[in-house]
């Protein structure tokens, strides 16, 4: 390959991340939903749907139709979703097909898709303070929701807090409380919560009790972040970018992958812009649109015009930036996949 | 507009930030290269061509291979490219129809790249500590390129520790100091620097001494960055979000416009991640995937449903997740142009 940057899964390694999850959701009789805007690849969904995942979470309209079209069933867009009109006509189109969740937050929005065809879980929030209401508040918003025409059938959250080094498994904490009393709420409301949906890569092994599903995303590729928040090992990272050594300016190692093929964010608890996997002391001191320089600490250098392969920091806006993935099993480069759902941010 | 998020450009600020950097080069006998890396759109590489710039500036042979195709001429492709052979047959293509500049900073490089059609600069730290040798090493460099066979007409370099609220101005007078010994230590070996090619938006207003030519970027656009970096005013920012208010949970304003739209980056300096054009006290305390959480510090909060024009952090980054800019003209959208290189990254 000389056409770097470009990014790679390794197919073995994400196969055994499905299989893995799979099995841990099996085990606590959880269904898994996994959320494929990580992957955006109809390939891969495929994949987790044969493992045994019961339907697929998107974050978008248009996500959801791009899985639609290939056939995929059960379709939870995770989203307090706004109805404008054009959103409301391709949601119906959408539900007169496929069976489609969608995620509220406010009586404004539920009104808003009544009718639609959609049904609906409410959204609370369980301390990631992005979106949803308080647990307390669920019960109200469900029945008011009901009210006004929408089939309301649970709850949902996503324990973001859970992307904290010290903080992954008190969030799992968090959602199983706040996700109880806002199952509560309803109950008392008297609306059945069916659905009770959480979950997040991070939070993953602390969590399970009392929800029906569970909606991890990244675990099917692991990332820089992963490693570092010790919510995976690097075997277990199924996504690299492939990247050519241009320079040895400064005595470090200058790659041709920027921000522009790996994304650009960076937690702030993060010891880098992404990390080697070959080279694991090593650290990403500079990260520019087409630059990245590592530093290897003592190491000798990898030659000028060596690749080396490089996790991203946030595989889910790595992706985001490919048209396709490179496959590769044992080294050897075995398919392409395009990222069919790439940009469809609406 | 209801297909929220998409990026909009405002045509007539586009318009005078294109006037006013040539105005500025015009004034000190430079020439303007913009870099068009920040909009990868032919449309505003024309503009900028037609108000005087002479050549463009580009990141990558692909970026390269997309304006020659629309008729663009003297492209310099700014970067250490490193030449594999499939590399060296794409140049070789590039360099027998059009005038192509490239950047090196290894005579492993210089070597590789020799016969291939294309001139050279030598690159030159001047204190960002990316890419590039040290000016003093600068004239060894290109004697020895010389020598391998490389048309070497001058040096460049980019002052990227301008990106700093204190020191974009001390990053001009670095640049300054770094072409001044790097074009003697070229004379001193017998290489005569037509070309010295510095710039970058923060710098710009304090540097032009001494250099031939500039290849400022963002500047066309500007950016929240800019905008904290004090070297934009937001009345001069041309690139902007349209985003929908989808939630006020919390008591904050949440947009569909999320890292995947807006782009990731934040310097560590920044105030958040993005800015509202219309609300200048806000901050995005919060940016995900496909959520910006907005403090509005005590203004009343936008309706749920209501558009938002947020002012990505980082132009760059946003206009690479894009298929295509929606034109505004006074409020107006007026035509479409395509992100023609977007995710050309090699």
């Amino acid at each position: 390959m000389t056409d770097t940057p470009f990014l790679a899964v390794d197919l073995p390694v994400l196969q055994a991340n499905i299989a893995r999850a799979q099995t841990w959701a099996d085990a606590r009789g959880l269904r898994l939903r996994p959320h494929v805007k990580t992957h955006k690849c109809i390939e891969i969904g495929r994949l987790q749907v044969e493992a045994g995942a019961s339907g697929i979470t998107v974050a978008t309209i248009g996500e959801a139709e791009v899985f639609a079209d290939a056939g995929f069933n059960d379709l939870f867009i995770a989203y307090p979703l706004w109805p404008h009109p054009d959103a409301r006509a391709r949601l119906a189109a959408l539900a007169s097909r496929r069976r489609v969740l969608i995620g509220i937050d406010s009586l404004d929005a539920a009104r808003g898709w009544s009718g639609v065809g959609a049904r609906a879980l409410v959204e609370v929030d369980s301390g990631h303070h992005r979106s949803g209401v308080r647990p307390a508040d669920a019960g109200q918003l469900a029945t008011d929701a009901a009210a006004s025409g929408l089939d309301v059938v649970g709850i949902f959250t996503f324990p973001g807090h859970s992307y904290s080094p010290t903080g992954r498994l008190d969030a799992a904490l968090d959602e199983q409380d706040a996700l109880a009393e806002a199952a509560s709420a309803l109950r008392g409301a008297g609306v059945e919560p069916v659905i009770i949906s959480g979950g997040s890569t991070p939070s993953l092994e602390g969590t399970g009790f009392g929800m029906t599903e569970s909606r991890p995303g990244v675990y099917v590729f692991n990332d820089a972040q992963q490693w570092e928040l010790g919510s995976c090992t690097p075997d277990r990272i199924a996504l690299t970018c492939h990247a050519t050594v241009v320079s040895h300016a400064g005595g470090r190692l200058v790659l041709d992958a920027g921000s522009k093929a790996l994304g650009a964010d960076r937690a702030p608890w993060a010891s880098g812009f992404g990390r080697l996997l070959d080279h694991p002391d090593a650290r990403l001191v500079i990260l520019s649109e087409h630059h990245a320089v590592a530093d290897l600490v003592g190491e000798a250098l990898p030659p000028l015009g060596s690749t080396v392969r490089v996790v991203p920091h946030h595989a889910c806006n790595a992706v985001n930036l490919a048209d396709e993935l490179a496959v590769f099993d044992s080294g050897r480069r075995v398919g392409t996949w395009a990222v069919a759902a790439r940009g469809r941010n609406s």
